[in-house]
């Protein structure tokens, strides 16, 4: 695939300062760009990679007043991170192949459909009474269990396995090897100290354009629904127990795990390795950084929370700052015992 | 399915108050149930629900005396959670797909043997010199290597990969995606500060009644074994390294880590996300809060820890209420400090 | 397989002192052998199981003086545990079963070639336009995108996804259900607070002599590579996001997660369970302990980091100890500020 610099301009309506003949077969960060690479300049934080990148071309805004001369040649269209987005998913869509219809051997119970335009690749595992919308991707390895429902435009990938009664909406994308409604945690303690499995008879709920990382574990309710809500975005590794709820349009970064029954609302962002206790909940839009450890309910929209267990943010930082001279802070307090005479001889 | 609220009533043994025949078709919660459900009241805490809920019954205890009118109709069985949890294990029972015998296509080795009853799904792979009891249950997509053991009654899921030499006892569940008895991460240094792979020719050995969460990884031993023992219980993502051993009885929830070697006693309770140095010991009945860092051994039978690295539960609590007001006590020592002549010059 | 406690001394290039016909037939450590097992002692802190230990044989160094009577037999050879090593690895050979051919159901997409001396399992996928050297292996239900290059005697183990453009190195090893070169975590914000998957066109580059751990996750690269260098070695559970760079001979142990754009150097060494943000770097040499959050660049090689966040080690290791005992310090102020005036009524 190769394109004149003339031709991108064409698509993204630009204008072309330099070469218009040029030709470009890739894309690339401007930093890390080489000769053939068309990259973009959005922020003016990186205009300084603008003069000496060894791009072939480079999209700028209409308004970048240059300051030194640049060997790129420039496209000038408005919004240059948009305009190199679009390029982005038309390069995506050219290269990662099309893949439609089915390879043999893969398995699909004879009471289950499945709508047009799907795809099935081999070795593929699709159980007895699902119902999968058009154009569903399962890629090899893709388990599917009993009673499944699977939207269109839903994508299973390599190794995922959706157990039974599971249902998925439209335009979600399940990475490899994540499981996605297994029987949760719940063991009953018994007289003698050992454990006795609960029934989970519950399943799992992802709302429309759910993401689900990479081995990533959702566990299907004990009853009722564990439930992901539509757009939420869901990171590798991730592990939500049973009858959690994750609000619309929140994301969950790698390697954060929410305990039973743990409510999150909507747009929050839970970075990664977060832990969340049991049967808590946390109010809209609360932001919760890195391996932080949430013990109690937010009720607050907007919180901003930080530390193992968490609380605010800016008091956790400033907390932290004497945590580091705390040897210091103990040196203070003994030289001042040293200097008076002890509180009880006075 | 559907069962009128008499006939519960005699399968658990009950006496109805209210419309015996009523008809409820699925269990739930009773702060979720609907109509048409059956629910139980077990806790007194909860007694507020009964007057709302919409389901259509709840099994309450015969003495629950009930100070508003109830919609419901009540089935007053002696506890009434030991009766909704035999419904529940038999509505598992009604409604999961009973699975014996072969899909194909399944690989088994030629020189390997498997018991009566067995379940082996699509695309399961199960290697040379195998011994598999009576009704075992082999997923679509597991993998077992060569001369691995298992006992009567043990479920593999879909994608969980058992490596050569495993022996897993009876009653055992490996869920999906789990991988037992891979290569530990062991490496021996080199002059040039590379590291060499050691074989490692150990193997992992999960007793009876032990259940293994998906995605879960455990390692083989370098010599020697890996040991899960009698009905321990291991969660999702959990990781537990070469040569660890894992006490009876023992509970280990999600994306908790065990370092090479550690031995962890009976009637453990570990939280989530918890790291446990290698070579350290946990006395039975250690109890470790999620987010814990364990550095050293606990030789004191139902020590209760915390922190990162942990130490005593409580007064690791106080610690950290100071911890959240180190700022302003940092302020306070300023202030003495300040009230005071320095103390060199008094 | 048995062998006469000559053979072994033969093999190893050593002398015997003690019952030379004496059979051996299997590999352990000293504390833990049986009768029956060949052992050996190489760190003098162990010396004392040489007296009790139940081993039919024992390596020990030729230099070594005894100080009580020993009842196994001894091997006397240079570098008893380089000597154990060298048998390690014959055993291990000659145990698992050499895997050659390919079982079928395997797909191969026509326009992908493979090297000789391979092994592919059975159910293993290997997509269109790979190249794949000699004595590589393709463990069952392994899967392989399209245009996957993979160097000779690289192993991707059961289960194990390798997402398209892959390129993997020589002598690698990819752990069961590792995830390789699946779509990064990155979403573009929408005006109504959504997300929009941003294309990810990048891929994943391991060098030669890689091992990657069992169920690690390593995200493609938004644009350019993901990167993990020559001789790296990444444990179970790992997961390595978009545009990560690990250096060459550097560990990481289980449970880490290493966000967007972060680039690790050289001979580090990465404990469990670390965090690391996005686009910040360490350099060679850099040293973290368990648990650690690494929220800004380390430029000083030999840096060893404690915390989270966190800092130097030995000044953790100070903090930590103080932490301990907050509420006594607390207190302390406490009894000072009683002992004076208020300040302000000074």
């Amino acid at each position: 695939m190769k394109f004149t610099v003339g031709q991108i301009a064409q698509v993204v309506g630009g204008t072309v300062e330099g070469d218009e003949n040029a030709t470009v077969s890739s894309l690339a960060k401007i930093e890390e760009a080489d000769a053939g690479a068309l990259a973009f300049l959005a922020n003016a934080k990186y205009e300084h990679f603008l003069y000496t990148t060894r791009a072939t071309a480079v999209i700028v805004s209409p308004e970048l007043v240059l300051r030194q001369p640049v060997a790129a040649a420039l496209i000038r269209a408005p919004e240059p991170y948009l305009a190199f987005s679009k390029l982005l998913e038309f390069y995506q869509q050219a290269t990662r192949t099309a893949r439609r219809g089915v390879e043999q051997p893969a398995h699909l119970g004879e009471s289950s459909t499945i709508g047009a335009g799907h795809y099935r690749g081999a070795f593929s595992y699709i159980g007895e009474g699902c119902v999968l919308g058009e154009n569903v991707l399962i890629f090899p390895h893709a388990f599917i269990g009993d009673r499944v429902r699977i939207g269109d435009n839903t994508i299973i990938h390599a190794g995922a396995k959706i157990y039974a009664d599971t249902v998925i909406g439209q335009r979600c994308v399940v990475k490899a090897g994540a499981v996605v409604g297994t029987d949760g945690f719940g063991f009953a303690p018994q007289a003698d100290g050992s454990y006795k499995a609960i029934p989970q008879i519950g399943n799992v709920v992802l709302e429309d354009d759910v993401s689900i990382g990479a081995n990533a574990t959702i566990d299907c309710a004990t009853m009722g629904s564990t439930i992901v809500r539509r757009g939420a975005k869901i990171d590798n590794l991730v592990q939500l127990a049973h009858n959690v709820e994750v609000g619309s349009h929140t994301v969950i970064a790698s390697q954060t795990g929410i305990a039973g029954s743990a409510k999150i609302g909507d747009f929050c962002v839970i970075a990664g390795q977060v832990g969340m206790a049991g049967h808590v909940s946390l109010a809209n839009k609360t932001t919760v950084t890195a391996q932080s450890g949430i013990g109690k309910t937010v009720r607050q929209e907007g919180t901003f929370l930080q530390g193992s267990t968490a609380f605010d943010f800016k008091q956790n930082q400033r907390a932290q700052v004497v945590f580091r001279r705390l040897p210091e802070l103990e040196s203070r307090v003994i030289a001042l015992e040293k200097s008076l005479p002890a509180p009880e001889k006075l």
